[in-house]
C-alpha cells in the first residue's frame, strides 16, 4: 500500500455554529447516564459564561484536536467563552500548530497493521494518520523561532506566544488555529509539560546547536504565571477535556495562590469529559468532588461526563454559542498581564 | 425527606423525530474515535434499512429504556426501522410495560443515601429512581395475566404478545409502549432471561398458588422461535444496544440453524453501542470480529461504538429517521410465522 | 495455519492448594486501590465462612472457567466454601460440562485473524481458543439426556443435576468437574438463562425431534426454587465473578421471599469482581450500595473488586483455602429440598 | 470526627522479598486473559534482565507510590532490576520525598465526605488519606534546597540528585527512599512535569523571593538528558507503570536520538500495566503496536496488562526478585554520563 493511499481521506473539524444541538441537550435534560450528565455539564458552562465575575480555563488532553474538535477550540476563544487555555503540548504543537502551518490529519483504520504504517512513516492514533515527515517540518520550525530568541528561560507561555506571533506575520497557511485566535485575542495558552510533544525534538536541536548559552523553558514560570492568571481572575469556571498534567496543574493554581499568602476562591465551576475510571487512583480519573478535599475544587457546580469527548463535545459547545451569552461577555485579556 | 420529594422529577424519553441530527453525523463521519463511529454505526444501520432483503434484529440490554431511550424504540418499530427485539425482561416489564401501565421513572441522585432510598421504598438505578410499590403493582398484573392462560409453557414471545393483548384490549395508560406497538406491528419480543424482572415475581406467585398446574415460561422454545425468525428473515441486521443475553443468544441463532440443518447466512450488519472492555473476555464486551470466530457475525460491515447509548443513540436513529429511508421497507410481521 | 498448529497450547486450571497466598493478602490489606479490595473482599469471604448462619451463594459470570479457573470452583465446593451456584449457562454447560466429557481450551492469541479461526472452526473468547467440533459433541451429549427424561418442565437445576447423574456413571472423562463435585455435595447449580449456552442447541434438537411431547427448562422454576433456597438458608453471602443475569437473579430473591410473604434478611455479605462501569446504569455494573435502596444486599459488608478476575481471584480463594476455616463448616446439602 | 481518627491507619509498602510469588505466576502462564497477561509481562520483564546488552527504563505514573507500592520501587533499583527512571513530580516529591521526610500516606475511605476531609486539611487520593500540612512542610523544604542553589536552569533530573544529596547528607528520616538508593545508585530520575507536583509549590515561592535571579526548570534539558541515556544505553526495555507523560516522553527519546542524528535502536521490550480504555485516542490509553507506528517500541515483546497496578505488580516484580537473574546484571550508572 501506497503512502498517498493510506493518506488520502483528510480529518474535518465539526463547526458548531453549522448546526444547532438545543433540542437535543433540552431533551438529554429529561433524561438519565451519560445523556443528563451531558445536559448538566452545558449548564455549568452557561452559567460560567453568564456569571459576570467568573473567568473560564479550559484545559486539554487527549487528541481531539487532531480527531475533529480543533475548530471547535477556535470558536470558544472567538466567540469569548474561553479565557485561558491549559493544554498538553501535542493539543498545541503537534496538532494545532501543525495545522496552521498548512498540514493535516487523516482518517485512518484501528486495526491497520503497524509495520506498513511504519514503513511509510506514518504515524497512527487509533483511528487517525499523521505523515511523520510533515512532523518533522513542524519541529524544524519550532527550531526557527527558538533560534531567534533572546537567550533566556521561557515559560511556554512565552513561547506559544512567539508561535502566534510566527503564524499573524504571514506564515499561517491556515488562518484559524487556535494558538492565532488566541495570540490576536490575548487569551494565554499554557503547556506545563511542553517537552513532551514536538516542540520538545525542535528546542532540543535548538540546545544541542547552542551548547553554551541558549533559550530554556522553564516550567516554573508557567505554574507562577497560570497563578498569576488565577488571581488576576478571581472566580473561575473549569472546562476540562480529559484530564492529565492539564488537569491537575490548573486546578493546583488555588493552593499555589494561597502559597503566595494570596487568598484566592476554589475553582467555582467544573466539568470534566473523561472515560478514565476513577477506581485507578489516577489523577485522570479522579473525580471533582476528590478535589474538594484538596481545596481545589468547590462541589455546588461540577459535573464529570463519561464520555470519549468527540461524541458530546460538539453538543455542549453548540448549545452554549447558540445560546448567544457569549455576545454579553466581556474579554479578560489576561495576556495583557506578562 | 420525603417520598414525594424524591419522586419529583419524571424522566421524559427522547422524540428522535423532534430534532434532525443529520449535520452532525455527517460532521462526526469526518472526524475520529467515537464520533467517527458513531457515524459509521449511523450509515451501517442505514445500509441495513436499505438492503431489501435483510430484517433488522434490535437487541436490548441495560436501562436505557427508563432513562429517556424508551419512545425511541417505540419509533424504530412504528418507523419500520425493527423486525423482531430480543431483550432483557427488564427492559420489556419493569421499564416499558411499567410506564404502559402509568407509572413512570424519576430523575435521581447517584450520590444519594440508599438508606435514605430504602427507607422510602425507592429503588436506584445510577441517578434514577423507580417507586418500588409501583413495580408490585407491575408484578400483580404479570400475574393476572398468567393466571387466564392455559397451563402450558410459554415462550417469552408468546407471553409478551398476551401482555401486548392486555394493554389494546383498553388497559394501556400510556399508548405508545413498545409492547403495545410490536403487538399491533407483528414484531415479536423475545426475552431469553424473562424471568429474571419484575416479570419473575408475579410468575413465581402464579406457580406458588397453582402449584399443581401452572404456566410455565420455556426458554428452549425461545431459542427455537428465535431462530425460526432468522430462517424465515434470511439475511439480518443486528443493532445491539449493550450485550448480555440479548446479544450472545440473537448471534446463536445462526449456529442453532445450522445445527437444525438449515443453512442461514450469518449476520450481514452488526452495531453495538456498549462501554464494556474487550479485556475481560465476557461476552458483553466481545468484539463482532471475535464473534466472527463462531460463524456468527460477518466483518465487513460492523461497529462498535464505545459509548454509554443514551449519549449517541438518539443521534443515531434521529439520522435513520430522517433519511426517510424506512418508508420503503416493507413490513415482515413476524409474529405472524407462529 | 492448520488446526492443530493453532489448538496446541491448553489452557490449564490453577491449583489453589498448590501455593499459599497469605502473605500477599496480609500485605495487601495495608495498600490502596485494587490491592486493598481485594484484602477486603477476602476478608469477607473469611467473615461468610465464618458466620456459622451464613450459606454462601457463589455467582458466575464470564469466562473465567475457560480462562483457567474452573479447579478453583471446583475446590471452593470440595472444601465447603459454597453453598449454592447461580451461573450462566456457559460457565455450565459450554466450559465445565465440556471438559469433563475430555475436551479442552486452549491458549489462543487476541490478534489473531478471525478468518483464519472461521476456516478452522475454532472458536475465540478473547485469548482462548474452543474447538467447535468438540462443541458441537457437547450439545449432542446434552440432547441425548434430554431425550431420556421425563417429558415435561424443568428447572435448570434439576437438568444439571441429571447432567451431574450422567457424569457420576462413568461417562466422565475428568472427574474433577464442577456439575460433578456439585452432584455429588448436593450443591445445587441455577442457570437462569439456561438456553443461551451450548445447552440451548441441544435442547432446541430435542424439541424440533419430539415438536408435540418434550421436555422444557422452565425459568420461572429456577426463580422459585433458588428462592426457596434463600428461604432455607436465612442468612446469605454473595461471592460474585462477574455481574450479568446470576448476580441480578440471586440478588432477586430477597424481594421474590417477600412477595410471597416470608420474610427473610437481606444478603448479609456481597463481595463482587468486575470491570463493569458504573457509570452505564446496567446491571453488572450497578454497586452493591445500590443494590441495598432495592432492599436486596445489606451494606456492612460489602467490596466491589476492579479488577479482571483472573489475575486476583486465586488469590482471594487460596487465601481462604489456607485459613482452614472451611474445615468448621457444616455442609447445607441444599439439593436435598428439592 | 477529629483529624487524628482519621489519620489512624498508615499505609505500609509491600516488601515484594517477603514472599515468592513464582508459582502464581508459573500458574497463570496457562490461564487465560489478564491473569495470562501479566505473567507474559512477567516473562518480559526478565527478558529485558537477562539480555546483557539492554537497560531498563521504569516510568511511573499514577499514585501507586502512595498505594503501597514504594518499596518495590526502591527495591526494584537496590537488585539492579532499573538503570533509569522516568516519572510524574507527583510520584517522586509528594510521594517519595515526602515519606523521606518522615511523613505517611494513611487508609481512607472513598465514600468519606470530602468537605470533612476539608476542614481537616486532609487531601484524598480515592481511598488514600495525606496531611496537608505535612505537605506543605514538603514544599518549603524543596524551596530550601532551591534557594542554596546556583541560579541557572537545571534539568529534573539534577535538581533530584540534589534532593538525593540532601537526604544522605542525613536529613532522610527514613532511609529507603526511591530518591536516595537512585542517587547512591546513580540510577538518575526525570520527571518531564516537574512543577506539576509539590516541588511546582516550593519552586514558585523561591522565585517568587528571587523574582531577579532564581534557578529554574528546564524541561527542554530533560528530554537532552534522558535522550543522551538511551544513546548511552542502546539497547532499552520499558517497564511503564500507567502512562501519561512519563510514557510518552521516554517512548519519545528515539525519535529524538533520530533528529540529532544519531541511530538507535526502536525500545526492544515494553511492558504496561493499565486500566486506560485504548478507545480514546489518549497516549496514556495508547497501545504499545500504535508506538510501533511512531517508530517508537518494537513489537516482538510488548505486553499490556490491563489491571489497576497495586493488584498485578508485587506479582510480578516478586517474580523477578527471586529469579535472581538481577545478581548477573551490571549498574549502568547512567548519572555518571553528566
Amino acid at each position: 500500500m501506497k503512502k498517498k493511499d493510506l493518506l488520502k481521506n483528510v480529518i474535518k473539524h465539526i463547526d458548531i455554529t453549522s448546526f444547532d444541538s438545543t433540542p437535543i441537550i433540552d431533551s438529554m435534560r429529561e433524561m438519565s447516564f451519560t445523556s443528563r450528565d451531558t445536559a448538566t455539564a452545558t449548564d455549568i458552562l452557561i452559567r460560567m459564561l453568564k456569571d459576570k465575575g467568573c473567568s473560564v480555563i479550559l484545559t486539554l488532553a487527549g487528541s481531539t484536536s487532531a480527531g475533529g474538535c480543533m475548530q471547535l477550540y477556535h470558536d470558544m476563544v472567538k466567540y469569548n467563552m474561553v479565557d485561558a487555555i491549559v493544554a498538553t503540548g501535542a493539543s498545541i504543537v503537534d496538532m494545532d500548530f501543525f495545522e496552521a502551518l498548512g498540514y493535516k490529519h487523516y482518517k485512518g483504520d484501528p486495526y491497520m497493521n503497524d509495520k506498513v504504517l511504519r514503513d511509510n512513516y506514518i504515524d497512527r492514533i487509533y483511528d487517525t494518520y499523521i505523515d511523520e515527515e510533515q512532523l518533522q517540518a513542524c519541529d524544524a520550525t519550532i527550531k526557527q523561532i527558538a533560534d531567534k530568541l533572546e537567550k533566556r528561560p521561557y515559560s511556554s507561555r512565552e513561547f506559544i506566544w512567539e508561535m502566534g506571533k510566527y503564524l499573524k506575520s504571514g506564515k499561517a497557511k491556515k488562518k484559524n488555529s487556535l494558538i492565532q485566535i488566541c495570540y490576536e485575542k490575548n487569551v494565554p495558552i499554557f503547556c506545563p509539560a511542553f517537552t513532551d510533544s514536538s516542540a520538545g525534538f525542535g528546542l532540543v536541536m535548538h540546545q544541542v546547536e547552542n551548547p553554551k548559552k541558549h533559550m530554556s523553558i522553564d516550567s516554573v514560570k508557567d505554574f507562577l504565571e497560570l497563578t498569576q492568571v488565577k488571581i488576576k481572575a478571581g472566580e473561575t469556571g473549569l472546562f476540562m477535556i480529559g484530564g492529565g498534567v492539564p488537569k491537575n496543574f490548573t486546578q493546583d493554581t488555588v493552593i499555589c495562590a494561597e502559597v503566595m499568602g494570596i487568598d484566592v476562591p476554589m475553582h467555582k465551576y467544573a466539568v470534566q469529559i473523561t472515560v478514565a475510571d476513577v477506581r485507578d487512583g489516577a489523577c485522570s480519573s479522579s473525580t471533582l468532588k476528590e478535589a474538594s478535599s484538596w481545596g481545589k475544587v468547590d462541589t455546588v457546580y461540577e459535573q464529570m461526563v463519561y464520555a470519549e469527548a468527540t461524541s458530546v463535545l460538539p453538543l455542549i459547545v453548540s448549545y452554549a454559542y447558540h445560546s448567544g451569552i457569549w455576545k454579553n461577555r466581556k474579554s479578560r485579556n489576561f495576556s495583557k498581564i506578562f
